[in-house]
């Protein structure tokens, strides 16, 4: 309990900015249009099949590894051949399909949802953590510590109907606006990665989002914006009850950690909920590690790659002191490990 | 954790089949070969694409109703039209895939893994739960309640990685045979709903199975006897933990449980696992309840369904008064609902 009060925190603490408090956690969420990769003919002599559908990548050699792993994967005759059910892609959602900065933009969410419930809500006037969100008083709100900003996360994500919750971060994102790039948050994914799922899934993959961030704060806009169903969807969760109320029934969002999706976690969210180890995996930070690890681990040919944020221009440039999406351990391995870093300035010729 | 305990033991009370505990409870699980119905080229005039695929279902009013409804959902000028994406079919497993008599199969296999384990546990012998299972006693395991049928679970199920403890499931289905029927007990699986199955997925569903079983005692098995792939087995589950073993990752199974996929738990796995609800549901035992009634309350054309166990010569007869699979509530309610009850008895030309 102790463990996970700790990890939900992060998310909070990391919205806040507070420059006083170093965390480093994983990832959390929010739509876009363009799912359908756009499909060159030829123009570009390619020896995989659906190559061409990286447009956005510039050649280097993240992209050859990426594009000789699927080709060797997808090749009957190549030992390396794994069938087309065992074909399973995971990528974290935060910081590797769409950006994290300044802060998770679930915890903008959390902010937004605590100011619109205030009214309803007089006694958060003078009570902290609200206190603080409603004046803009970051020190104060994270001055309460874990607890405190464990109930923002309950105050603005429990209490509802599943349906209800639905909705509300649907009603969000339609209004919501980046608070420094002033566009709606489901335009900052990114278009290289768009185009990565729908080459894994041209070439039989089944592609699945495995965040730190909450599972039905994603799983009404991901299908859209990415082409991944709610039900290839994994991430932090609290409980839910089932109940009859006024005759109909329902699933009640409870103030309670249920799992959270996050470093060790990711390996146990992806048994649970996929069941069979990945074949490749997708990550930016160091709360990915353990899932890369874990699917690298794996016999036969696999593939594990970190989004190295290196673009302070076209997107931010951050990794060892990042309060957001903080990649150490990644960068340190990787060589050893042999996992691909994509150099987000250097490898992607379009961002968003 | 009284209700988790309460419900995790429901299974081994049922096994052990004291006829002086009534307790009604949910499913739990074992192989099969077809998966693939046998399409035939339209010797019986059908209406509804792959109707023919339903060759072990005789002609009565469950069958229509079921394709009724396929014809419906799929027909795109129907008023009841709804997207492939959006036909989830889910599917409990015990008495409604295959047999749960005379107690459920998973239970079978946690006596055979304390038999097999024995060797390593001379303490056993003189401690019950175990000893009871060792000596044949089952009113003496019966009388250690629910800590000691718990008990039994944990030391069959836990401490081992998740890679060691589907091997052992694939071995003992390899070996265990049915001990009224003397057969596998994946030859026990029902003929027509592998032809539903089929028939469903031939019409665009994606089917899950969502069992009270335990999701890991199933994946092993399911995709080869029902076509149902891994990360479509929603169940009941024990915690898992991920740590470094001799520098390689494994995910240890903890003895603690994780989550109970019974009753008001199913359409909290459902929402958990799947992220939508389904439009079809099939279940066969008052564990199925709340499941049928989640799943039909949405809008639009639904379709609740219950196997009733109705044929003592070709499999067996039971209901209100079962110990395992007990259908009482849903036999109540199925005609206001509209739940369909299909007769095995009656409506099934083949069992197995």
């Amino acid at each position: 309990m102790r463990r996970t009060n700790k990890h939900t925190s992060c998310y909070l603490v990391a919205a806040f900015l507070s420059a006083t408090i170093l965390v480093s956690c994983g990832g959390s969420t929010g739509e876009r249009s363009a799912t359908k990769g756009v499909v060159q003919d030829g123009t570009e002599a390619t020896t995989v099949a659906g190559a061409n559908l990286l447009p956005s990548w510039g050649d280097s050699a993240a992209k050859d590894a990426i594009v000789d792993f699927v080709s060797r994967v997808t090749d009957p005759a190549s030992p390396d051949f794994v069938p087309e059910a065992e074909r399973i892609a995971t990528f974290d959602n935060d910081g590797t399909l769409w950006s994290e900065k300044p802060a998770y933009f679930q915890l903008m969410f959390a902010v937004d949802r605590v100011r619109a419930l205030a009214g309803e809500h007089p006694e958060w006037k003078d009570k902290q953590p609200f206190k603080g969100v409603l004046e803009g008083d970051l020190e104060a709100v994270a001055a309460t510590g874990e607890q405190g900003l464990l109930e923002l996360v309950m105050a603005s994500h429990a209490g509802m109907t599943t349906t209800e919750f639905e909705e509300i971060v649907r009603d969000w994102l339609l209004t919501a606006r980046h608070p420094e790039l002033d566009r709606p948050y489901t335009e900052l994914v990114y278009q290289p990665m768009l185009e990565l799922l729908d080459y894994l899934r041209f070439n039989g993959f089944k592609t699945f989002i495995t965040s730190g961030g909450g599972i039905e704060f994603m799983r009404p806009w991901v299908e859209q914006a990415y082409g991944i169903p709610p039900e290839q969807v994994v991430g932090s969760s609290i409980k839910t009850k089932y109940e009859i109320r006024d005759g109909e029934p329902v699933l009640v969002r409870l103030p309670e950690i249920d799992f959270i999706d996050d470093k060790e976690g990711k390996p146990v969210g992806i048994n649970s909920h996929i069941g069979r180890r990945p074949i490749a995996s997708f990550g930016n930070s160091d709360g990915d590690f353990q899932m890369l690890e874990w699917t690298t681990a794996g016999e036969g040919a696999r593939l594990g790659v970190l989004i190295h944020h290196t673009d302070a221009e076209r997107e931010w440039a951050y990794d060892r002191d990042s309060h957001v999406g903080r990649l150490s351990r990644g960068l340190d391995e990787a060589e050893d490990r042999g996992w691909v870093v994509v150099d987000m300035k250097d490898d992607w010729k379009t961002i968003y």
